[in-house]
């Protein structure tokens, strides 16, 4: 296979994921930022759709080998982190 | 870029896709073939969640552009008609 071709669905595929997470980061922190808000159980199950969401499309890049299952992985975990640390602040309270 | 190695990745991506409807479309028929069993309300989350996880990997791979987006409908179309049928039998019983 072309080596560039397959580089530029790579790079794509990777730009899209962590576009993605990112989206999924900025909606923990609106969260965050407003701890005084009481916890919202939808909120949380949004945020447990998104999630699912991404594993899934990380899971088909990585079958697709548009991207390395590490890679995915870091980008999840990165995600689970945060998510963790809303639910400390939460608990904490 | 290479019309060949974009080409593979496209045939790649729907083989998978259509893997994955395909299991689906067998968690539907196993549920047909018994609907003497009382419906299932975790089943039916199962297959919701399963239907969730597909449009979102057809929703991916058309914005990488690895397939049209019309291919994706009609591949979750599908899905859904044998869904609605599922949900008749249960509702006709």
């Amino acid at each position: 296979m072309d080596t560039k071709a397959q580089a530029s669905f790579q790079e794509k595929a990777l730009e899209l994921l962590t576009a993605d997470a990112d989206k999924i980061a900025r909606l923990i922190r609106v969260q965050m930022d407003n701890l005084t808000m009481p916890s919202c159980p939808l909120y949380e199950e949004v945020l447990d759709t998104q999630m699912f969401g991404l594993s899934r499309e990380i899971e088909f890049a990585a079958r697709l080998g548009l991207i390395e299952r590490e890679q995915g992985k870091k980008i999840l975990d990165s995600l689970e982190k945060e998510l963790s640390l809303l639910h400390d602040a939460y608990t904490d309270k």
